[in-house]
């Protein structure tokens, strides 16, 4: 184990993280705020990261597989940890432990709060709260390998922890400027946001924030009542057809911008998207038209809030716990599905999805006939047994630490619906579940056992098992080997 | 697909069910029942299997493994169909569809019922339905195989395909033999409850019934009450025993018998469910003391309710919908893990959960280290890659067909808890739920179409899903191959 390469890290991060936190502060300056909380939170930072990067200098820049888990799933503890100081600071969260739910949920792009009102915010804590949607959402480390030289090509292994997906695909030769492209990507789409959102009436500050929760599929939003405070069919179409980017795979843009467009359309996955996203929204319509009197209102809400669920963002316009039983499963379906691998969303991931059925089907084939070829492919090209494999025991551990979570947050003594739905909003990262935590809800009735339990089960869903696993392996941590 | 070889097994257990439905009129016979029920569809069965038998005559009796899972696919389905028509006839359970879920609840040893009051239905319908936990337990083709050959030793086939387990191992050589130790060793312990509940004061007809029940970790009982009618902190201590003993593996038994106790004693798998069921009784116990006042019926209460339900057997004692949250959630945990392998109950089955675990962490331990050895043993024998793979296909395919349940079953309007514990409950073969469908509730709220989906999803349980998928499939009837 390089352990000085991966203080080398960490190093790097917090100062990064001082800068970022420069943002807040600029915001808060400008609303003549007090931002003590923001600058000492930047001297620590910047302290601890130049202390890093000075004593322990690495003898060797070379990083394996295990430390860039490692790296990955330390790195995001401690941007939680250090980034929830401001909160506390300012008051606006008095206690540590909401602080840290909260800025976890942010960074891992959950959007589950434990505020009772957001809008009591100061400008500044609610700016850098969504802020940290927007970083995690295409990853901090992604971003760092974009601006920096971190460790080669090698950084290659970092890409992989930081990035959703069973397999990740090199745009182009180099993991730094793959990085630089996807962030270029990110960048473009969050500004296209930012500006047809002006355009529904938003003041520059909402248009932004919304812009940066919808871009790393959050879901925290300025206002209490989330997107349906703006009651504006206009906001929540923009809103849902940006999410259905965000929740796209990356790598199909990379080919757009290249001009192989029509190498982009025909993946599989986005067919699946889009397929999934048809069939739930004419569902769900069918189920809430005696809600709402007419189509046009059933096809608004259940267009909004199935883009929202399967992009895994979590905004709130309807209280979905209000919708019939089959539309709320359908919605916890949707939850444990999630957005494309290579895009900003949560969840399984559609391509395992896919792959999950596939591989099954043709599992069951060769039982049927034992001497037949049973390939699975996606895209064309035929998938090893080992991605598929892999996939399995993804799933298996994705539902294990689900039941795990709902398991010990049951202990709060709340019903069996909240305590599922808290565990899977929390692994597939979307903020809102059923019963007692749907939109309307809050986590803020957990106890503090149950929030330090749903923080490291939602660093678990982003950063896809493993990077959080590998941590509390004994084996990481021997000297030998 | 040697299809004529499918009917003659067909044929063969329609001459049993005829036999078997003896039974029952008999029963009524002696309580002056109206029996013509059960003569009809005993007369009616013989009639069918003799044709089968008759008409189509294999030409060859050679099967491979997708004739034995369609077989046994075909013959459970068969059963529950006609096994549903004296109940029915006898004006028992007037509804067809009702009747089948009953009946298939029955066979797939289940135990959700639908009946508003099982205390009025006859002597003779409710043996029957009791009976069937007792025929599907230990699976009515391995009975076939005890007492007849079939396929000479092809028939291996059918035994691992209604047999449930990651892997079947043969006793002896031959595999009739195998199957009648099984059966003799299922009777032999049958009766033995059956003693030891008269000792309880229970009359021989109930204690019979509730050692059948028992005995296939059914969960019927001639009591609405179920075993809380009998209040007596003996016949649960005595039923709880036997439910650990019926979902302990029967090659165990086997080895005792053939003098290896000891080899016996040092299963994994063993060790495992002692140590599940002290923890969670202690958990338990814990959590219910307060309602209980003193710690004994804490305990009595805990050890009752965890043994019915992780054997999957679903007896009631006491309502655990009024238990804490935790409770209620560790009992679900405790549904999905299920009896061991080769044993009467239900579930995932214990040894997968263990190489569920141990695989997971053999793939961990390959990240951290890629050059070290990770073999996954059980028993201290390594178990193949192919298994491992094996069981996690089956736990996604098991968690999809519980989700795909659980959601069809949600159109009905019921809460989330309801519905998904519903699905947990049919495809684990439990019996009880939470929330609506809890110890005190029942199946008869579902719709028509509901009932289909859960017998389906129970025929998918029992049989471990490929002997009921397999049928679905397209190329299963293709004529080549």
């Amino acid at each position: 184990m390089n352990g000085r390469m991966i203080a080398r890290i960490l190093g790097t991060v917090l100062l990064l993280l001082a800068a970022f936190l420069l943002l807040p502060l600029i915001v808060g300056l400008i609303y003549g705020e007090n931002v003590l909380g923001f600058a000492l939170t930047i001297a620590l930072s910047a302290a601890l990261g130049i202390a890093l990067l000075l004593c322990l200098k690495p003898k060797s820049t070379e990083i394996y597989a295990r430390e860039g888990f490692a790296a990955v799933g330390l790195v995001w503890i401690m941007m939680s940890l250090i980034g929830a100081l401001p909160l506390v600071l300012s008051g606006d969260i008095p206690r540590y432990i909401d602080a840290v739910f909260e800025v976890t949920s942010g960074f891992t792009t959950t959007g589950a709060s434990v505020l009772p009102n957001v809008e009591a915010l100061s400008r500044s804590g609610q700016f850098w709260r969504i802020f940290t949607h927007w970083l995690g959402g295409m990853g901090v480390l992604v971003f760092v390998m974009a601006v920096m030289p971190l460790s080669g090509d090698r950084s290659m292994h970092i890409m992989r922890a930081e990035v959703p997906g069973p397999t990740v695909g090199k745009l182009v030769p180099r993991a730094r400027k793959t990085a630089m492209i996807l962030y270029l990507i990110y960048l473009g789409l969050t500004l296209a946001e930012t500006v047809f959102l002006l355009f529904g009436g938003m003041s520059f500050y909402e248009a932004l924030l919304h812009a940066f929760a919808s871009a790393g599929t959050g879901g925290f939003s300025t206002r209490a009542a989330s997107i349906g405070a703006f009651n504006s069919a206009y906001i929540e179409i923009v809103i849902g057809v940006f999410l259905i980017l965000f929740g796209t795979n990356f790598n199909l843009y990379y080919l757009v911008l290249a001009g192989r467009t029509k190498e982009a359309l025909k993946s599989e996955e986005l067919h699946w998207l889009w397929g999934i996203i048809a069939v739930s929204v004419a569902a769900i319509a069918i189920g809430i038209r005696p809600i709402y009197g007419s189509i046009a209102a059933a096809l608004r809400h259940a267009f909004f809030n199935v883009t929202t669920i399967i992009s895994t963002t979590g905004f709130g316009t309807e209280d979905f716990t209000k919708w019939p039983g089959y539309v709320q499963t359908l919605l916890v379906c949707l939850m444990l599905i999630g957005g494309c691998a290579g895009s900003t969303g949560g969840g399984l991931k559609i391509s395992r999805v896919i792959l999950l059925v596939k591989t099954a089907a043709a599992d069951m084939r060769k039982m049927v006939r034992p001497r037949s070829v049973n390939r699975v492919s996606l895209d064309g090209q035929r998938v090893s047994r080992e991605t598929t494999s892999a996939v399995y025991t993804y799933f298996a551990l994705y539902m294990l630490i689900l039941l795990g979570c709902a398991f010990l947050v049951s202990f709060d003594g709340y019903d069996f619906a909240t305590n599922f739905t808290a565990a899977l909003s929390c692994m597939s990262n979307i903020g809102p579940g059923l019963s007692l935590i749907g939109p309307a809800g809050s986590f803020g009735i957990f106890s503090d056992f149950s929030k330090i339990v749903m923080s490291l089960t939602m660093l678990c869903g982003r950063l896809e098992i493993y990077a959080i696993l590998i941590l509390f392996l004994p084996s990481t941590w021997r000297k030998n080997g």
